[in-house]
């Protein structure tokens, strides 16, 4: 096990995709069955160093195209706005990016297995009360934000940053928090405080952040303007600047399994297969079909009821393991008709980023 | 060409699927390369009869969950409210649906092909101002609309409705729209007042709207509770009653070619192909992708700018047409990096609702 696993208070199973800075995630098994994912098994993506968290020191600047530009200390946002808890699923946009290096190989980028994704209890204010009360300029399109994290992946090193639109900086979904699943926020999630922004990829959830700044346009972030985006499979990344590709943001319809382990040996016959789907943005998860012939056949997964409309959906459903290796499909459907695409090759792209294709769990029955 | 179409004031080249009611789609040319839907090339999607259009005698009644029931006039609405226009695409959702035919037949239900799709500048109130003009319980869930126009399509014949999220319905895009292309709705399209709801099937966007209901649940009608929704493929709709499948409401990532024809002869060699893509909820086109030989290679095509975050894009590429037989492709991308399906077979349902698998053109090079 890594010492920093230890240090973050992480499990000791975690795979560690690197531990300057701490990329982690946990094993199918702990992330099954289970609504709100423990601090223990809740994946860790980083772009530096964890900074020292000083909850007392703590200051959020509120500035950019507002009336009144503020700062608020911690104990001042508590005071100041009412406290609110939302239920939501954050989704690494690396999330199965192993799926992708099994197509073409994608150099220097973490090969993510399934599990980049958890969901918390968040609680803390909204960030369109914030907003209000600072007077955001209802012209302004985007709202940036800033962490103190350090970032040797941007030259030169820049604090991790991103935005998100302002329509949606404005909705009740939008926090930020100061804890998870009822304990304080942990140094590695962004003590004091984060941003949550249900139904966007993680990176948009800026953690130890500093500053929300009001804009007209995206961040110009490393993280916003050059990275965290979508480039044509024929491009290499290496020769890409800010503005090239499209920027990531809402989370397409996506599934997985998360028990048996990919690769298991079964007993032969019928057999519970489990896993986790998950729809950002205004969709919600509505169906998840399972084959155990290749496609040719589907049945429908029970699906768990969600803790809120911005938290995956687990399911489950029994497929026939015949004897032998054979591999186990799923795919989920989202409230706006949205299936997963069936081949990762389709989806494929140099950074890796958004695998969303069909899951495939292989298994072998005796 | 049908009596109706003159009678509707559509082109006469339009592929009429029924006359009564009135269902009819454009050539594909009718709608390429222009932002905006002439009247006479706006497909129709009618469930019954079209209501006689009387503008003095039109009644808004608006109740359920509110503090304060109203009843609006049209010069009442006009006069106590800001006007609004809103550039917005509609979307049929059984557009494409003869792709999946294709695949299995799907009986009584027309076999539209790729322009039962359109877009038109909106002119009207938002029903937010009107929701909160009646004090709409913010804890309410869904908007119901009802319009006047009886179908038969429901044992007994009822009156057409359906409903949205009342987060939606409290959208600035969202409107009561009296004015298509800055003229009075026509008959077939609403007249005097139609519900637009941007990114929405075609069905929620309720014409000759009477009633507008807040509620704490879904509408019961039967075009929200019992059709329009999205079955498992081994389900015959014959045996399916209210609440069976999923509610189709959001637009999935979706696109198609309007030139050249499909089945067109073409002269070998550079061809210049274009088509439409879009997008409903809170997504926008940002990629689309053709490909000459099969899918082995996607070039990027040029897009065009939309009107509005609510309008389709319009995109060309040239590809190369080789003599003989050939199918071109085009796949479009949505901003949560969601892309359409490549089979129709993966998406085929009872009803052939939402085909958004990737689209084909068949050109013949001499």
């Amino acid at each position: 096990m890594s010492r920093e696993a230890a240090i973050y208070g992480k499990r000791r199973d975690m795979t560690v995709h690197g531990t300057e800075p701490f990329n982690a995630e946990p094993p199918r098994a702990a992330l099954a069955d289970r609504m709100l994912t423990p601090l223990e098994a809740f994946y860790c993506r980083n772009h530096g160093p964890v900074p020292a968290a000083d909850a007392a020191a703590w200051r959020l600047t509120v500035d950019g195209l507002v009336a009144r530009p503020s700062s608020w200390t911690l104990a001042g946002l508590r005071d100041r706005f009412a406290v609110h808890s939302e239920t939501a699923t954050l989704q690494c946009a690396g999330n199965r990016r192993a799926g992708l290096v099994e197509v073409r190989d994608i150099p220097g980028e973490a090969p993510w297995g399934p599990t980049a994704t958890a969901t918390a209890r968040w609680t803390g204010v909204r960030l369109a009360d914030v907003l209000d009360d600072a007077g955001a300029d209802p012209a302004a399109t985007d709202v940036a934000f800033l962490g103190t994290d350090v970032s040797e992946q941007a030259t030169p090193p820049q604090e991790f940053g991103g935005s998100i639109p302002l329509r949606k900086a404005r909705m009740p979904e939008v926090l930020l928090a100061w804890a998870m699943n009822g304990e304080p926020l942990a140094p590695v999630h962004g003590a004091p405080v984060r941003v949550v922004v249900p139904g966007y990829i993680g990176a948009r959830s800026v953690k130890w952040v500093q500053r929300v700044t009001v804009a007209d346009g995206p961040s110009e972030n490393f993280f916003q303007a050059s990275t965290y985006r979508l480039l044509p499979p024929d491009v290499d990344p290496a020769t890409t600047g800010p503005g090239d590709g499209v920027p990531l943001g809402l989370v397409a319809v996506n599934s997985d399994f998360l028990a048996p382990d990919d690769g298991a040996e079964v007993p032969a016959g019928p057999t519970r297969v489990s896993g986790y789907a998950f729809a950002g943005g205004d969709r919600t998860v509505v169906r998840v079909d399972v084959s155990d012939d290749g496609g040719a056949r589907w049945i429908q997964a029970e699906l768990g009821e969600p803790a809120s409309p911005w938290a995956w959906r687990h399911w489950s459903a029994t497929v026939d393991v015949r004897p032998g290796a054979q591999e186990i499909l799923a795919r989920a459907w989202d409230s706006s008709a949205a299936l997963q695409p069936a081949d990762p090759a389709s989806v494929w792209n140099p950074k890796g980023y958004v695998n969303n294709s069909w899951a495939r769990l292989r298994l072998h029955g005796r």
